[in-house]
C-alpha cells in the first residue's frame, strides 16, 4: 500500500478498500473470493457478536451448531430456495487425495467420490429444518428460539471486502412456532433487535421495512429489513429478519399437534446479520484520514501516547498513565498505553487516527508539569486540553458525546440525502447524486423491474407506516398505497 | 431412545451414546460423519470456550479469521503435512448446480468446475502460513500471537459424537517468533494453560508430556500433549501444543530480518482443542444415571424445583425461590427455577439428573413452614436439608465443594488406574483392564510399532520429568532412558 491516502471523492471505492489495509481491519486471501480478517477487524467484530449474542439471549434464544455440509436434496426440497441458492455455491464432491503417479503433487482420489454431493452451506434453512423434523411433535416443543454462529459460502465473481465475499461469518436465527402469529410476532421482535444495535451500538441510523415480493429471501412470505445510507449514498442491507410461513415447514413434513391433538405445519422464522456489518460500520462514519470507531464497538477507546526525552520523563509520565488506567479499568474502558520505544509519537498519532481509536491522550514533561493531558477526538478531529484530576469520569463522558455525535451526524446525513419525489424524470436524474427516495410505485413487480433496469435503483424497502399517504405511481400513474424507499445499493 | 438407561458395565459405548442423546447434548445429523451440538450441550461448550479465550487473551493472543478453503497446492508444501492430512479431507471441486434436464432436481454443473481443487481446512497451518508470509519482514512484526476458533473437518469413516466426527470445532493458536527458544516457551505455555483449563475447569487431571516421534502432528518437531484417562480405562488425548521448528517457515518461504540485518526463516508453534473436550468431560464424570458437570463449565449450576398443590402454596414458595435468584444473581450462579406445570416434580428430578446440574433444590409447603429446602448434589447423590437463611452462601460452598470433589474423585480414580510395570508378559495381560502403564521403552520406532501391533496400545507421551529413572525396555531389554506412559486410546 502506497502512503498516499485516496479520498472519498476520489474514488470511493479505492478508499473504502485502502482504509481496511491501513486500519488493519482484513485482508483479500489468495483462496478466490475469501477474506482474512486481520485481529483489529476481528476485534470489531467480536465486539457485534458479543452484544448481539446477549440480546439474542435476553430475547429467548439459545445457541446450537449444524453441520457444514447440505446433501444436495435438501437444498432442492423447497423450490424457491434451491432457485435462489444453487447458483453460486461450492461442491464437495470428493474426500479424500492421493499422490499423483507422477510424483507431481496430491490430486483428488477418483475412487473416493460422494455418492451424494455436499453443498458448504449457503444458509441452514434446509439442514435445521430437516432436524427440527425430529425435534417437534406437539405444542408442547414449540417454540425451539434458535441460533448459530456460523461461516457460510455463497460463490461471488465479483468480491469486495467485508461486504461481498465467497465466505463470511454471520448468525442465522432459526425458530419454529406453533401460530402464525407467534411467529410474525418473533420476526418482528428480531428486526427491533437489528435496529436497535444498528442505531445505539453502530451509531448508524436505518430505516425498517419489508422487502417486495421480488426483493425477498429464497423461500420467505415476508422479508423485513434495515437499510442504512452510506457516505457515498448508497444503501446497505444491513439485516434481514424473514417469516417463513409453512414452506419450509412443508419441504421437511414438520407437524406439531396442537392442544387438541389436530396437526399443522409448525410456522416459521429466520433472521441474520453479518460480517457485511464491518462494511456498514466503515462506510457510515469514517474520513479521508481513516476509519471513525463509535466507541461502543472500538477494541479500543482511548489510547495514551506518551512523549519524551529522558529516562525520568519516561518514568514519571509512565506512573501517571498507569494510574489512569487503573481508573479507566474499573469503568469499564478499554485503554491502551502505547510507550513502544521503536514508534515516534508522530507515527503512533497517524496510527491511531487510522485505526479509528475514539480518544487519543498524549502526554509530555509540559503536561506532566501543569497536571494536565491533550485529548484529541477522531470524530471531530479537535482537541482539547484536560486537568488530569477526574479525567477518567471525563473521558467517559467524552466517551458517551462520541457515541452521540456519530449517531446524530450519520441521521443528519441520511436527512439531506432523503428525497420526496414525484415524477419520474426527476428520479432519473436525480438518482445519481445518492440517498434515498420516497416516491409512489404502483406495487407490481413490473414496474418495479422497469425502474431497476433503467435506473439501476431498486426499492430498499415498503417502510413500517401506520397510515401511508395514498398517491400515484411516478412511472405509471396508477394507483399507490403509499411511498416506497428506492435507493441504489451495495 | 428407550426410558432403560445401559450402564456403564453393561456397554460403555451405549452408555456414553445414550448419555448424550439423554441429556440432549448432540446427535448425528443425517450428513455423514457430522453432528448437530444442541443448545444444552453448546452451552457447555461455550461456557469452556469463554474461559479458554479470556486465558488465551491474557497471555497476549488476538483472534483473527482465516479462509474455509485450503487450494490443494498449498497443503502439499509441506511433506509430511499433506502425508498427514490428504487422506481424510473434503474437497471443492466446483461452484455451481444447475436444474437437471430431466427436472429431477438439481445437478452439478459441469461447466463449473474450479482449476484448481480446494480442500475444506483440516487444520490450518498452511493457509496462516501463506498470510504471515505477507505479514513477517523484520523482527519487528514478530512475535505474531494469533487464535482462531473455527470448524474444521477430517472425513472419518468410523464417528462418534464429539470424539470423533468429519466436521468439529475448535480453536487452533498459530504463533511465529524470531527464536527457537521462544517458539519453544510459547508451545509449553500453551500446553499449562490447556493443563490448568482440564484441572481446574474440567475437574479432569492430566498427564502433561510430549509425543513420540511416530505420534506427532504430521509438520510438527515436537509434540506436548495433555492426556487424560477415562473411566473405562482408555486414554484421551486432550489438547496437543506443536514446536514446528521452521517447517512451515521454509515450506511457505517466511523469513525475517534480525536487529543486524540478517535473515532467517521464522520459527513456529500451533495448538488446539477441540469439542472432544466435551466427550472427555462426560466420560470423566458421567455415572449410570446420565451427566455430571463440573460447577465451572455447568450451563445451569443449581436448578430449584418447586412443589405445590395449591395456587396459595405456589406463589408462596414462588417468592422464596425468587428471592433466592435475586442473592444468587449477585453472586454469579447460573441458577434456573423450573415451575413448569406441564411436569411433575419426578419428571423434573431425573431430567436434571441426567443433565448433571450440580445441585438440584426442592422446596414444598412443609419446607416453607420451617423455612428450610432439600438440596441434593449431583455428584455423591446424597440429600441434605438446609436452612433458607444465608443460604445463597451455602450454596456457592457447595458448588466449591462438587467442584473439587470431582477432581478429587478423577484424581483418585487415574492413580488407582496407573500401574508400574516392567515384564511385556505382565503388560500383555494387563494392558486390557484398562489404565496408564509406566513402562520402559527402549526408543525406538520399531518396538512402538510392535507394541501397538500386539497390544493395540500407544506411548500417549514422555512425561516432562527432571530425573527420568533409566532403565531397560520391557520387550528388547535395551536401555531405555525413562518409564514412558502406555494405554489404550481413543
Amino acid at each position: 500500500m502506497a502512503d498516499k491516502k485516496t479520498s472519498r471523492k476520489e474514488d470511493y471505492a479505492t478508499w473504502y478498500n485502502d482504509l481496511v489495509y491501513k486500519a488493519d481491519l482484513a485482508e483479500h486471501s489468495d483462496v478466490r473470493g475469501c477474506m482474512v480478517i486481520k485481529p483489529y477487524g476481528y476485534a470489531i467484530w467480536e465486539n457485534m457478536r458479543d452484544i448481539l449474542d446477549a440480546k439474542f439471549k435476553e430475547t429467548g434464544h439459545s445457541n446450537a451448531y449444524f453441520p457444514l455440509f447440505i446433501p444436495k436434496s435438501y437444498l432442492s426440497k423447497e423450490a424457491d430456495h434451491v432457485e435462489g441458492f444453487a447458483k453460486e455455491c461450492a461442491v464437495v464432491t470428493h474426500y479424500r487425495l492421493k499422490n499423483a503417479e507422477d510424483g507431481s503433487g496430491v490430486v483428488v482420489d477418483p475412487e473416493a467420490k460422494l455418492q451424494e454431493e455436499l453443498i458448504v452451506r449457503p444458509t441452514s434453512e434446509t439442514i435445521i429444518w430437516n432436524s427440527y423434523k425430529n425435534w417437534i411433535q406437539s405444542y408442547r416443543d414449540l417454540p425451539i428460539l434458535i441460533n448459530q454462529w456460523a461461516n457460510v459460502v455463497r460463490w461471488e465473481m465479483r468480491t469486495r471486502l467485508f461486504l461481498r465475499t465467497s465466505e463470511f461469518l454471520w448468525q442465522e436465527g432459526h425458530t419454529a412456532h406453533a401460530s402464525k402469529a407467534e411467529a410474525i410476532a418473533e420476526a418482528e421482535q428480531m428486526l427491533e433487535v437489528y435496529a436497535d444495535f444498528a442505531e445505539n451500538y453502530m451509531a448508524m441510523p436505518v430505516l425498517k421495512g419489508r422487502k417486495t415480493a421480488s426483493e425477498r429471501f429464497a423461500g420467505a412470505e415476508d422479508t423485513l429489513c434495515i437499510e442504512a445510507l452510506m457516505q457515498d449514498g448508497k444503501a446497505l442491507q444491513a439485516g434481514t429478519s424473514h417469516f417463513l410461513g409453512q414452506n419450509f415447514a412443508k419441504a421437511f413434513d414438520v407437524k406439531f399437534a396442537d392442544k387438541e391433538g389436530k396437526l399443522d405445519f409448525v410456522w416459521a422464522t429466520s433472521w441474520g446479520v453479518s460480517t457485511r456489518l464491518m462494511g456498514a460500520l466503515i462506510m457510515t462514519h469514517s474520513d479521508d484520514e481513516g476509519l471513525v470507531l463509535p466507541p461502543a464497538l472500538a477494541p479500543i477507546q482511548v489510547v495514551a501516547v506518551p512523549i519524551y526525552r529522558t529516562e525520568e520523563e519516561r518514568q514519571k509520565i509512565g506512573q501517571k498513565l498507569d494510574q489512569l488506567a487503573i481508573e479507566l479499568k474499573t469503568k469499564g474502558i478499554r485503554f491502551k498505553i502505547d510507550d513502544d520505544d521503536n514508534r515516534r509519537p508522530g507515527w503512533k498519532f497517524a496510527e491511531y487516527e487510522s485505526k479509528g481509536v475514539p480518544i487519543r491522550l498524549a502526554m509530555g514533561p509540559r503536561d506532566l508539569e501543569s497536571n494536565k493531558i491533550e485529548v484529541a477526538r477522531r470524530d471531530t478531529k479537535t482537541k482539547e486540553t484536560f486537568d488530569f484530576n477526574d479525567l477518567a469520569n471525563q473521558l467517559v463522558h467524552l466517551l458517551d458525546s462520541i457515541q452521540e455525535n456519530l449517531l446524530q451526524r450519520a441521521k443528519n446525513f441520511r436527512k439531506e440525502n432523503t428525497h420526496i419525489i414525484d415524477s419520474y424524470e426527476s428520479f432519473k436524474i436525480n438518482i445519481d447524486k445518492g440517498g434515498f427516495f420516497l416516491a409512489h410505485w404502483d406495487g407490481t413487480p413490473e414496474t418495479e423491474e422497469r425502474i431497476k433496469l433503467e435506473t439501476k435503483a431498486t426499492i430498499r424497502c415498503i417502510l413500517f407506516e401506520d397510515k401511508p399517504e395514498p398517491g400515484s405511481c411516478m412511472v405509471t400513474g396508477k394507483p399507490s398505497a403509499g411511498r416506497v424507499v428506492f435507493a441504489k445499493a451495495y
